[in-house]
């Protein structure tokens, strides 16, 4: 049995050893070296679509992939043969990295560092941005009401840093009920949460039925001094509506890790909206644990077991 | 009995009511009215440095000065008869600000948030900044060693901040000894500690004893991937040793919220250091339980108790 682990990542391999299976490393943005096109099993992290497409075509003994992202689209575009390979996902392995993202765009809203930024490459002391900033305004997660959108892994783990702050948080996901101290609620309460809300974090899979959830009418629900933070999938957020809310000055401010098009083309106006916080999709890409899920994953695969994170 | 109380920050003067002492408003920046320049007690915040000048010639009655700043200097050099008033600080009321602050400007440091206004105020997409960015580099507080050189009160409430989000955190004060579960050195230990450190954080008072103890030599001890953070007072740092150290790459970056001369001078070379994050002063200025003080020490003055904070 051959394990194809990659080099883009770095792994503790000594924590895969133990098994009967070769581990061997790869370079996700070649082809797969002739010795091990006979593989069974290939770790993926940031391959490039032509590793993949050849992959696809010459690891004809491959039984499993072990994708290290949160929504491997590359690996399920790539053309492998669903009927005889599975595909796993690295969902969980980014909770920490996006988590941290998320709380310092949500600083950086309320301490508007972005701003302090501007004067800064102009040699400009904006004093204005310290003490005698109205209070009033979101300017501490002391207090605030913080409103999380799609309340899964991720959500579960930021939840415990906005509550150390001071923080109230409360969440929306499909189905209600208190997860881990959290007051969730269904999306149908949206109309009576969002203008309660100081601060609304989108944390939404991109899916058909998350296509512009935040739009013109629920910003409209926001109060004026609300900051918005997007850290799921960017089809979630009607972006020319966001824009329009912001240039108008009904909401304060948002931060966006994630776009409809990446990397948001120059062209976007998206770059000169006030008050908005561009981050380049950087919340995760920085995996993490990635040797106990593949060990925990190879364990079961050798032992017939069900899979974890099977898509 | 008569108390002053500053309009300069809100005050919910009902959790003041109680007392035989009559309590009014008063405009900090201005000279106090003719009517009130019987009063015995003074609550400042913000005041411009004519009002004290002129409550100091004025307010002949004056016993007490409350000031809500941290370190009133401003109070302290208005020529107050220190003889016949007493000055007490609002040392406690900033805690939670500076270190929300704090935690700000270490997560803009490890997730180059100002390198990523940079690139949008260019309407450019900075891809490199996201996921492949090396983590051997200060990128995450989480696995971090965090040195906090000045353990008090702010750092009190820091550090249970940084432990939720995974940073190890030790301490340097005039003592040691361990506080609140924080094992905290004493100076001549900065020789071993500073190699071991990835982020400073100076929150040190200005005294004549902490004067440039941030400098060159200490400097060349951290590690190149080291951050330094300064929300004390800008006396602390040798900035031109600072600002060496950045441009010759020895440290990756630093935060200043404090600076020896406030507003930084437009000539000053540290708005253009590369990886130096310029906040105006802005980590306190909102200070938090001003009532709570103020009437603890509106009771202990009436009953002719010792008051707190006391200069």
């Amino acid at each position: 049995m051959k394990l194809l682990y990659p080099t883009s990542v770095k792994l503790d391999v000594q924590s895969l050893e133990g098994f009967s299976v070769s581990l061997h490393p790869y370079d996700v943005k070649s082809s797969i070296p002739e010795e091990h096109v006979d593989a069974d099993i290939l770790v993926t992290w940031a391959n490039s679509a032509d590793n993949l497409k050849d992959a696809a075509q010459r690891l004809k003994n491959l039984k499993w992939i072990q994708s290290l992202a949160a929504g491997p689209n590359d690996v399920l575009s790539a053309g492998f043969d669903a009927s005889t390979t599975i595909i796993t996902t690295g969902v969980g392995l980014h909770d920490y990295p996006v988590a941290e993202h998320t709380l310092g765009l949500l600083l950086n809203g309320a301490r508007h560092f972005y701003e302090m930024r501007d004067y800064q490459l102009q040699s400009k002391w904006p004093g204005h941005l310290g003490g005698s900033f109205p209070r009033s305004d979101f300017t501490t997660l002391r207090g605030s009401r913080v409103l999380i959108w799609g309340f899964g892994s991720i959500a579960k783990t930021l939840t415990p840093y906005l509550t150390a702050l001071g923080a109230n948080v409360r969440g929306i996901a499909r189905s209600q009920g208190v997860r881990n101290g959290v007051e969730v609620y269904a999306e149908d309460k949206l109309p009576e949460l969002l203008p309660e809300t100081d601060a609304l974090v989108m944390i939404l899979p991109g899916s058909d039925s998350t296509v512009d959830v935040l739009n013109a009418e629920r910003l409209k629900l926001l109060p004026k001094h609300a900051w918005v933070v997007n850290v799921g999938r960017g089809v979630s957020v009607d972006e020319d509506a966001l824009a329009d809310a912001l240039e108008k000055g009904e909401i304060a401010g948002a931060a966006l890790d994630v776009f409809k098009e990446e990397p948001l083309p120059e062209s976007s106006r998206l770059y000169k909206t006030p008050n908005l916080i561009l981050s380049p999709h950087a919340a995760g890409g920085r995996p993490q644990g990635c040797e106990g899920l593949i060990a925990d994953n190879l364990r079961r695969f050798l032992a017939g077991q069900q899979l974890k994170n099977v898509i």
